[in-house]
């Protein structure tokens, strides 16, 4: 077996975006951090294997099923916000400004992947809105070629339930420059232009 | 307490070079990882603390002291080139090139920071130049203003002993283009320019 260090190395470099140099780097960053930190990051490597699971609700990744989304009475349930992954939630709860309840897909319809419909958790969001008490779906997946198409076959799926179908904005990023914005941004930028 | 997603994020957002962002995206790669590669990496980071020692002769890093690079018979025990880190020293190891012996300072001399002679190991340096098989010291510190101060201080100490004292080349770096060189590279490479 390799020594630690080397050992540490090789799976630290197996992460995404870090190469031999950087995994050296945070492997020494880790020899002269504290022991109780290396324990802890150890134990957090562990756990989040061990403890995870996913909401029979809402799909999102939770140690108690339903999770604490699903479950807080203070936030609304008559809107659901559909996004793509588990990160994507993470991202708009971080903006603090929604307050209504989410549906992880766990994906999007790409075709070229071999990504269908069946293997996108569709059915236990059908589900939800069949219950009566969800009035908006907010299709939030991003705006690529398959967060639309997605975003585009639920909303035909959806409609006919007599449920509110809306899609987040898209267009130029604030404080981004317009000069810098690529041409389909700013394509959909300008398709989208509101009245002021 | 956190929940083990939060946590683990949390955590990996204290290492160098790493954001939240980043941290999330290393977190969920590790919850799509296979299961035998998180509990590795678990386990890798336990043992880098649990089972890493300093080298009583060279003092770099080892799990059986001494290390292999000192008890390795195939190498040059003639020849030791003193480093600052062991990073250093794997950097040189890397290369491939060099087989004679190493020491690793653990630091360079830094005044304004409070790290004086005393807090590098240069004590051990001298004691294995005194048992004499040593016949030249390679400096291969940094060529930064601390990584010169100490060669060059290591250099008054040692040449009154009879050993050979050699300082690696800085200059303009092999591929790079002299057109982005610093002035001081530009400076350096041109003082310590040979003749052809």
């Amino acid at each position: 077996m390799a020594d630690p260090l080397t050992q540490l190395v090789r799976l630290l470099a197996r992460l995404p975006g870090v190469g031999e140099k950087t995994a050296t780097r945070l492997a020494f960053h880790l020899l002269r951090a504290p022991a109780t930190y290396a324990e802890e990051l150890s134990q957090a490597i562990l756990d989040l294997k061990r403890r995870l699971i996913y909401c029979s609700s809402c799909c999102h990744l939770t140690e108690q099923d339903p999770c604490a989304y699903c479950t807080d009475p203070r936030r609304d349930g008559t809107q659901v916000c559909v996004v793509a992954l588990p990160q994507d939630l993470m991202a708009i709860e971080r903006t603090g400004s929604y307050r209504g309840r989410y549906h992880v897909l766990h994906g999007v319809l790409s075709p070229l992947d071999g990504v269908g419909p069946d293997d996108l958790r569709v059915q236990p969001l059908l589900q939800r809105l069949g219950q009566g008490e969800i009035q908006e779906v907010i299709l939030a997946t991003s705006p690529s070629v398959e967060g639309d198409a997605t975003a585009l076959y639920l909303a035909r799926l959806i409609k006919p339930l007599q449920i509110r179908v809306t899609r987040i904005a898209s267009g130029v990023p604030i404080g981004g420059e317009l000069e810098y914005a690529d041409g389909v941004t700013l394509n959909r930028a300008m398709e989208s232009r509101r009245e002021l």
